[in-house]
């Protein structure tokens, strides 16, 4: 699979485990030809819709290994690293390069505020630990504190940091960050911004988890874009705005999880203490995909 | 002025004070008139910019008449009506209605929380208390809590509100906006949004600081956007981005009144104990505008 | 009045205030009688629970006019002063020194937060302009920021600056301010603080909401906590406690009205669009005084 | 170890990590030693202070042999178990009291707040996986979400949940907790409240990171607290106060580190990405101690 082409729409992929903790494979076979058949151009396990921050090490490999085999190097597949500590991520990066992803989603957790000295080499030693491209994650809330964009530019010079996905739900400090290192790092979406307006300013696609849901819709979303039929795009991505409200309302795993249930794909509940979308919740889900034809 | 019409580029204007605490009405004037001729679609006084919180009332009916004057019926002249107390903002509005503006923004200011019930009950009296138009304010920041989508609603119901200004920087609570009551509140960008990508899912325009400084590019900007000329429209507002990150990254007032100076418009500091850009703040608003040929 | 007496319970004021705005004379000179009786120490109209920030000057000046009236020379009146704009600030505080106030509590309110050089000019020169003693009020809420203890040092030089109020919550900073300035400046708790445990590491007494409805257990405590008797002093903090967590959990002024009116003082409601106490929130009022003897 | 006497100073240890990521046993075993001749009354290793959020559990568990081993049962050991997910959490307990703790800190991370429901679950099954005595720790950042009174009210009725300790910083919290369930929870207090205060009010004794540092004047502090001699109690926490300024000044784990480092202990830094404490803040830390005169 080639780095080059890191690009699209990238669903977070849920993370399906059992009451004795096993992650159930079947099932997210099922799901990774599903979204690989509906058309979509990677794969994201263990984002935040994924769960890492709930399952062990040995969970998180064996979602990457199922993905893996599912995927058969049809798309990219691009797992989640996520750590405190620099030394727990760089071996994370080691291990899934290993098995064979093709990059990596660089997460730093913080149980207090780190100085920025300490977050740019966070990332630069997780980088320089594998070859293959680096998608850095900027989310004020995981990492108490936030990447400045003096911290972007000075990874940016890092050679294999290709990519940065922003959860801030600020589009403009996208804008700034292109206008900075555009050249450099390509700019995905998050759910917590439009990712039709991240497609007009120059952004390459979004990584998120309501592709799970809408696959064959994101895609065509992305292709307009691409094409710059924007009155079409803007027309479809209104329609598609009432899922992203319900993934916004609730936690991002419930969420997709009762979504892909509805859809006939057994995932399960999300791990405990983490509640599963009930009564209401659930209906509000059905309804929002029964509104764009997903149900 | 009809209030069909609102919609383009309305520049939250400075209110330049002098020491004695006198509207300096000769720069206001000047000013009015050099926006007015820049091609702008209307004036907005006594925004944050323009310090309304650090204004009394006979200041805030100055620069009012001030500007209804230098103006001279060319565009809408749309003032804020902000306070914490629904009848002191009723009286505000009624003044200025008598004063012969075209519409108000109507600010609720809060000290604590209020229930969502005396939010909209706030609006409403505001907005019952004119016959001319009215756009909501919303800003979690000043209101100490935001308007919940369901208010919104409720407030969409009340036949002279008919706009809506949000400066929450979530432009994805925009679309929710439209997709809910898109036919009959029409909503205008803040300086926290791309006001391009807020033009692209259905915008009318922005009310913004910056555009007292860049008012024709700003006008230009929209031109591009009314037209659907996205590439070059995109272009200009990559350009343009570097004034608007010298605007969030300082204090309004102060970012503005030191532009403006710079353009050679004697407006002063802003109202103590505010602090005016010196040093190396003033140099990168020097630096920022002199980048897109504002100087 | 000496100033030299500042200590002790200094209740929070309400301001009765009838819907054509005008104050309500007779029930607010009732009720500064009753507690100069009950053995309160000082009178502070235009707190929070006073609702400064929804009156308007000539409204405020009133209050502060009965409170004189009523008070007649028998307890200090230290009523608040609050703006945004330095000017704003010392007008009223000369306005309220030649009314024959006390003392001041000064309050800076803030739309954005102020520079820190801002912040103690503000002060300073609200102090300068005054012969009285200051109350330092620290709100970081109120003044979006919060008064540093540079800051708190740099204004113990000012002469008339001898007590301050903190309502962060945070009881160690007062043990902060009182090792640095403390033979300077006198510090009184607020309701966010538990009062004993002030008044153990060397406070003066408090300025608070709840002693409008409980002035003689307050008094008392206070009483205790001079005379060292801790063991008392702690029994009855506990049993008082239930009151301040209704003030705590409710808007304070809606809180000591609804208190008020039961107690027989025709108070009202707090200015729109705060809303009053009702139902259970109300009854739970009615159950914490009942339950200290109260009511 | 009797759990019956959970009471009086319990340092939170922290965690000596070589640059291999080997547990420095040798250093943490004098640490333990001398800490329990200086009287401390207990032990808590894995705290915050300990760096739990950064250490792998085989890291963790070597911690607690270590602890337990040189601690030789002359007092109680109690460390953090930490998890976002129930299960985990479950199985630290286990293990940890398979390896003879003598009770547990139980202490709730959180990726995004979790639902009451689900709170009140985990706790209440980490406490039934063990029959030793359970501490909740309630801390609001970590736990992102804060326990409610009303669900502290139903983890009391847990047999085993016989302690809190809680680091919000809100005194009138702990008084609250402790007027609905004092009868069957004892409260510690945390650094970030006066234990002084927590002592008069009732509490129990304080478990906190700046008690490695000065062991024997925590206990002196401790002693007069009981002995009720509260005006050399109140000199003696005034003194010891800047102590605790350093450490909510800078990280935990990195303030403590640095202090240890100067009294003799060779307990190396923070584990990356954190930062140890160099120049200034590192002389702010020797200055503290030296003027409580514990260097």
């Amino acid at each position: 699979m080639s780095d080059a082409s890191f690009h699209g729409v990238f669903p977070y992929l849920v993370s399906p485990v059992d009451s004795e903790g096993n992650i159930a494979s079947k099932v997210l076979r099922r799901l990774v030809d599903h979204l690989v058949r509906a058309g979509v151009h990677g794969l994201t396990p263990l984002g935040s819709t994924g769960e890492f921050s709930y399952l062990n090490w040995s969970q998180r490999r064996k979602v990457v290994e199922v993905v893996l085999e599912a995927n058969g190097g049809r798309v990219p597949v691009v797992p989640a690293v996520a750590a405190t500590a620099t030394a727990d991520a760089v071996r994370q990066a080691r291990e899934f390069e290993a098995m064979g992803v093709d990059g990596i989603v660089a997460i730093m957790e913080a149980h207090t505020p780190v100085p920025e000295s300490g977050t740019v080499d966070f990332f630069t030693r997780v980088a320089q630990a594998v070859s293959h491209p680096v998608v850095l994650y900027t989310n004020p809330n995981v990492q108490r504190g936030d990447l400045t964009l003096r911290a972007i530019e000075e990874l940016a010079k890092v050679p294999n940091i290709r990519y940065l996905k922003d959860v801030s739900g600020n589009t403009g400090r996208l804008l700034s960050i292109m206008n900075r290192v555009g050249d450099r790092i390509k700019v995905f979406s998050a759910s917590s911004h439009i990712p039709l307006a991240v497609m007009l300013i120059g952004g390459v696609g979004w990584m998120a988890g309501p592709a799970c849901l809408i696959p064959e819709h994101s895609v065509r979303l992305y292709e307009f874009a691409v094409a710059k039929k924007w009155d079409e795009a803007v027309t479809l991505q209104r329609a598609l705005w009432s899922v992203n409200e319900i993934f916004v309302k609730y936690p991002y795993a419930a969420c997709i999880k009762a979504g892909l249930e509805l859809q006939g794909f057994p995932v399960g509940a999300p791990l405990p203490p983490q509640a599963p979308l009930t009564g209401e919740a659930r209906e509000e889900v059905r309804t929002a995909l029964q509104g764009v034809g997903a149900l």
